[in-house]
């Protein structure tokens, strides 16, 4: 069965996130001044194949302590759906 | 009021993604063998004020316009929430 999957990737909680910072900063100099944090993370789509959402979600999970996250300086959230289903909608 | 906002920035549905075709070829070469799809883009993450709910979702849109993507390769989906629920839970 296929499916697909979201993953989102951020900085841990209390890492500096200088990436971040150069974005609120941009925004500042733009006029947003009233946007008092900036963290920048990743977005992973992934489309897989698996014989269950259980087996997907596991799939995934590996993925990230493996590769996809830095698991001492990020953590990450997975969601999985069918690829029937089409794109999600909402972030 | 206090709110926070969510921001998820993807390649437009036909931009070449090297980056998702790189991770693609390292899931593979670590014996992730069902990935047949993997697009890489940014979640950004923001705390602001403003008035209302409404008027936050308007800053971060047009902070997306501006900044937070390039509109000619990139789609941008916005979540903005009271700050006071927290972060979110879900990617």
């Amino acid at each position: 069965m296929e499916w697909r999957a979201a993953v989102r990737v951020t900085l841990k909680p209390g890492v500096l996130d200088p990436q971040g910072k150069a974005v609120q900063g941009a925004l500042h100099a733009q006029g947003f001044r009233t946007v008092s944090e900036v963290r920048v993370g990743k977005y992973i789509q992934l489309a897989l194949t698996a014989e269950s959402r259980r087996e997907a979600e596991e799939a995934v999970e590996r993925m990230c302590r493996a590769l996809l996250a830095n698991p001492v300086l990020e953590q990450f959230a997975i969601r999985v759906w069918p690829a029937e289903q089409g794109e999600e909608e909402t972030p």
